[in-house]
């Protein structure tokens, strides 16, 4: 998407230089807007695990170029292959919780050793890494596509009026290589000339919406609204909400979902409005060996710090505020679990389906 | 309660000047105690409006002493009622959600009128101000000795293991003159050696939990655990929440809730995993012209640079950090409705009721 009318995606290639990989250092965002440049698979653990990108997708993209950058790295002889395998735990240790990372890695993993000389699995990594990316960002597309005709039906019903649509965290574009899953059918909707206003979830303790979601809806100049948290049940109680879309970092295949901490407050209130709530989501995202997301989805937790203190912009310097006292704790579970009850649908590359097993069965036959 | 083992209200005369009120300046909260003196109406429609007291009890309280202060700025003539009914139209036009602050203003509007002469007219409005608040604290300890009765009951079903207690927003003593509604149980079952910690909720968009309840429990050694807004859920889902305790800014006759925005979402939580969810309120909050708190409580809109903006301790001085895209709109709800169906019970001076009309009206038939 565009970043003051320039076409960026969220990690790519360095243009004439094979061995660094750029990415959009999100933690500046919405004030700075810079770009870092990762050479060793510690550089991009550090990236995953402190969150200079973030997102399901996006993740999954960047461990499978850690894994090329490791392929680089590694001795040229019999330890190339227990390096490479090294490499892969580091990266799948950094976010437990998302799906999309280990299934980069497992991919990069099962690509590799299929290569005969070092060459050749360096060159195989690097095919498989840009695979990665490029699928993610067309499996987005499509999500696009097909969540648009969603919109679309909610406008006629209210003659062209704008349709209101609630999201939480960032599932757009900068959680993804491009387009983003919950954000994609937005920005579809918005360029066919339908009039859509988006409410932003701040999304404390991150604040992701605020300062990511909020970000590149403007930057597309899709109307949006920053809300903190806590006000999506009242919106929805007064008709001020026509759906909600949210992105997922994990899927059951019985359709429960894991999402950014927050997402289950905003899935019972859309139940109890009657409002339809959507998860987005390319199929990467779906663990097809979980059947229980309440009992199985393993929960980061990340350090109280986040919830204690918050940055942001003061007199041109990001600065760190404590809002808490001092000696207080906190704790910072970072998903929760959404029960497929309270789900409408989940609209992936392949179209949308209703959140049980029969239904996203139906869609991925080839996983049956 | 106690600020570094000394007694304080929120609210009192100037010891040895009845013309000065002081108040705690919760502006400052949890990095600095600061004693405000008020001298006038417009002083103390300033502190209620910019929230340097903020609070159910303690704004009706604050009316009180406002009145009082308006009978001494007001002229010693014909006009002296004509004054006083425009600070009454001045302070009750500060916040408009709180029903406490009517009653006090129309309190003491009709206390004052008594009085045959200006000065009896102001001996009446101190006293009035003072049994407002000596009122509030009485019915606030007694809030805390129902409750109490509660926490015991779940810490005897847990043999005396701890009882998890989540709350929202500060209806501690902070937002009333002493003891608290939310928290008043709970400081009575701590004093009580009954094991209970507390989930803060920190209460987006102006942190009262993170500040003001994280610092008064401290104060008071309960355990307690700062959380996002967004937490509570997921809690609930594990099993780590026993009950959930709010105050209330408005309680319509018949059970529904106002109050600080997002807690419906918590009693929407709770109704989903069979949770005990209190609300703990002093009769003066109980609304009893109101029969549909959704469709008729007014629902206060503040400045949406409380969203984008954060206030914070850094490097030792408090400053404030913006969190989302300069150009950003953000919208700021303050209140929300729980509707009487999701809530288990509603705490009272005198006992605990069912949050319908009969019940209600059984503790307070005079009301009938």
């Amino acid at each position: 998407m565009n970043i003051n009318g320039k076409a960026f995606r969220t990690i790519w290639v360095k243009p004439g230089d094979e061995k660094v990989i750029q990415i959009i250092d999100q933690r500046h965002l919405p004030h700075q807007f810079v770009i870092e440049e990762l050479e060793t698979v510690d550089q991009m653990a550090t990236a995953i695990k402190d969150m200079h990108l973030r997102g399901a997708g996006l993740i999954g993209a960047a461990a499978g170029f850690g894994m090329y950058l490791a392929t680089l790295e590694a001795p040229g002889n019999d330890a190339f292959d227990q390096y490479i395998l090294l490499a892969a735990e580091q990266l799948k240790s950094t976010r437990p919780t998302a799906v999309n990372l280990a299934w980069a890695v497992n991919k990069q993993l099962d690509a590799i050793q299929n290569g005969n000389t070092i060459r050749e699995k360096i060159n195989i990594a690097f095919t498989i890494a840009n695979e990665i990316a490029d699928e993610d960002a067309e499996h987005c597309r499509r999500i696009g596509e097909h969540g648009l005709k969603l919109i679309e039906a909610i406008s006629e019903t209210k003659n062209g009026g704008t349709v209101n649509i609630l999201t939480h965290c960032n599932a757009g574009w900068l959680a993804f290589v491009d387009y983003g899953s919950a954000s994609s059918a937005i920005y579809t909707a918005h360029d066919k000339g339908i009039n859509v206003h988006v409410w932003v979830d701040e999304t404390r303790p991150r604040n992701q919406g605020a300062s990511l979601t909020a970000w590149e809806m403007a930057q597309h100049g899709v109307p949006n609204t920053i809300i903190a948290d806590n006000t999506g049940g009242h919106l929805m109680q007064h008709g001020l909400v026509d759906m909600v879309i949210v992105g997922s970092d994990r899927t059951t295949y019985t359709g429960d979902v894991a999402n950014k901490i927050g997402t289950y407050l905003k899935a019972l209130a859309a139940h109890d409005n009657n409002i339809p709530f959507y998860a987005a989501l390319p199929s990467s995202s779906i663990d097809w060996q979980m059947e229980d997301g309440l009992k199985e989805i393993v929960i980061e937790e990340r350090n109280g710090d986040e919830v204690k203190y918050m940055e942001g912009l003061c007199d041109g310097e990001i600065k760190k505020v404590l809002l808490t006292p001092f000696t207080s704790k906190a704790a910072n579970y970072a998903f929760d679990v959404t029960p497929a009850r309270l789900i409408t649908g989940i609209i992936t590359e392949r179209g949308i389906c209703e959140p049980n097993k029969e239904s996203i069965l139906n869609l991925f036959p080839e996983k049956k």
